[in-house]
């Protein structure tokens, strides 16, 4: 357990900054007093691009390494071109700090809409892989705009990366009450590196003889996710199956307004780095309709990862409270904030 | 339209053999006496490859070429290890036969479950890309089954192939009433394929002028499957993309039971395909409890295809009056097919 917290805060654009200010306000909330919080903020993102044309610096991503973690709010708009900012921002700090786990629970809290009818039990996690798969931005163009254009996209996986994702998920599994494992992947067509997720899956489970374990076909899965959702404790997945099933996972659990994610280094050896997994929504930025609870429950991801289990739960547990005594009027982003600041504090 | 249909039929496994055999039995039912129906039967899939070890050989892929089109029942045993049969005979006939459009049309019908609250209403097609992307099969794996393996998948993707479907989907947009087309991709990552597809799509799009456009990440077009599925009509995607999604699609429009395909080579150099999306469910093989409903729908695309629009419309309009009618007690598989060949035929 950490004695203080010297946390990198990139709020990024569109609505980032505002839930990224309620995130900071919680955490300070529900630090203990013995904690000393202390944060620096990185002008990163969209603006910064079109001042700059840069996207993340040498000089900052050195920086960043010396952080306990990072805060991030959003990142993303209209006015940059699709992958710019998202390769050269936000993929460059999963890859380049090693975020080979990225977390990403999902939980139907009492009081939330979901777009299911007869209101299942959700609560499982996402266990996705942060640094392989077809993000490795391998693949390239050949004469590019022409009626004879090749476009190729290389998933790249090794077993180095495929089995301390799949082993940290046993772990999770292993600790949780219904010790329950799902893989998805898709080995009957992508056969190479589906093999080699499933051997590895198999291989890994001879140590973990408590854990129960299934495969899915992605597609499949999409199946389950509305039909029976709660036949899921936690999944393991590659990077791209993962990036899709946890926004329909957000969906089914009320919105992308609640889901909270860590890309975390489990190592220690680069900060972990905690998001929520909507993006900047410029459409609502500035109007005070942004939800700020999924960047709330990041920071319990992230209390969680620096030691402080208490914190972490006690944010949750005022997540929970917070949405249950809920009566459907308007809240803007500050006023949740304070809400869940308050009900923390103490 | 054709005064004769030479068709070849593959059951295939699981519950492929008793759903084909209704979908024959509605196809002789709907035809119109002067069209003369051939039928025959190819023995491909798990049973053929366990006792020959063949999944396709040259002599049937060659046979199978003289057909008027192939109705194809469901592929796949988990005793055969994953990948064998779909790689050596479903993909391979996709390959072979070129069938650039996957169609797979998605249709909440009246009086169907759907696991969405409040119903919304769904009607939407989606064009699947058939022949390229990550379903190519290039890839491999190094240092197989060791630590230090390596496994990849390319996907490859080329302005040809690519036009030729978006172009497919701008035609179909624009007969139908709403004409709006939706381009799933994920070009903030896959920015090699991503940023073709949209390129081209665009391009594309300057000849479709009465054609509303719009471009949705992968992972956001599954949040929107979920809480806004009225606001699709056509979708175009990628072959991967469109795997999923179709499932997904399936399951809030009352499930796989439902839910048609067709392979279709529009050039007509080789026949086109048509298959139920679900798999051969061996659970439930010979109990009865299969629905062949998406079998009689995937042969209404066939008829469709086939020049017989009226016909294919006969089709739709029993499977609608049929689950209208339905009170939920159990009918089984033959009972089903009983049912819509009677209300086809005259
Ligand atoms: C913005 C994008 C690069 C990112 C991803 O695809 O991982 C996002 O969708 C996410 O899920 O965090
Ligand atoms: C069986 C499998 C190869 C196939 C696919 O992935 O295309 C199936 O899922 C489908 O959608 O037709």
């Amino acid at each position: 357990m950490s004695t203080s917290i010297n946390l990198a805060v990139i709020p990024g654009d569109g609505i980032g900054q505002e839930v990224v200010a309620q995130g900071l306000k919680v955490l300070t909330a529900v630090l203990p007093q013995d904690v000393k919080l202390e944060t620096k903020e990185y002008d990163l993102g969209a603006q910064r691009w079109h001042r700059t044309g840069e996207t993340l610096p040498d000089a900052e991503l050195e920086a960043l390494k010396h952080h306990d973690a990072i805060l991030l709010g959003a990142i993303g708009d209209p006015s940059v071109p699709s992958g710019v900012l998202e390769r050269g921002l936000l993929l460059k700090l999963r890859f380049a700090f090693d975020h080979f786990i990225n977390l990403r629970p999902s939980k139907l809290f009492p009081n939330t809409a979901t777009p299911l009818a007869g209101r299942p039990e959700i609560d499982f996690v996402v266990v996705r892989e942060g640094t392989e798969g077809p993000y490795t931005g391998n693949g390239g163009s050949l004469r590019t705009g022409t009626p004879a254009e090749v476009a190729t996209e290389v998933s790249i996986n090794t077993a180095y990366g495929v089995e301390r994702v799949v082993r940290d998920a046993y772990e999770r599994a292993n600790s949780r009450p219904r010790k329950k494992l799902t893989l998805v992947h898709k080995n009957n067509v992508l056969v190479y590196a589906g093999h080699m997720w499933k051997n590895i899956f198999d291989k890994v489970g001879q140590e973990y003889p408590e854990v129960t374990t299934d495969y899915l076909h992605v597609d499949a899965a999409t199946i389950f996710f509305v039909t029976q959702p709660e036949r899921f404790d936690v999944i393991v997945t590659d990077n791209l199956f993962g990036d899709i099933l946890t926004d329909l996972a957000a969906a089914v659990t009320g919105g992308i307004g609640l889901a909270a994610s860590g890309n975390i280094n489990p190592t220690g050896a680069f900060p972990s780095m905690f998001e929520p997994v909507h993006g900047s929504a410029p459409d609502i930025a500035g109007t005070g309709k942004a939800d700020p609870t999924a960047t709330i429950l990041s920071v319990a991801l992230l209390l969680r990862h620096l030691g402080h289990e208490d914190r972490a739960v006690r944010i949750e547990d005022a997540v929970s409270a917070d949405l249950a005594e809920r009566d459907g009027t308007f809240r803007s982003t500050e006023q949740i904030g304070d809400a869940l600041a308050a009900r923390v504090a103490g």
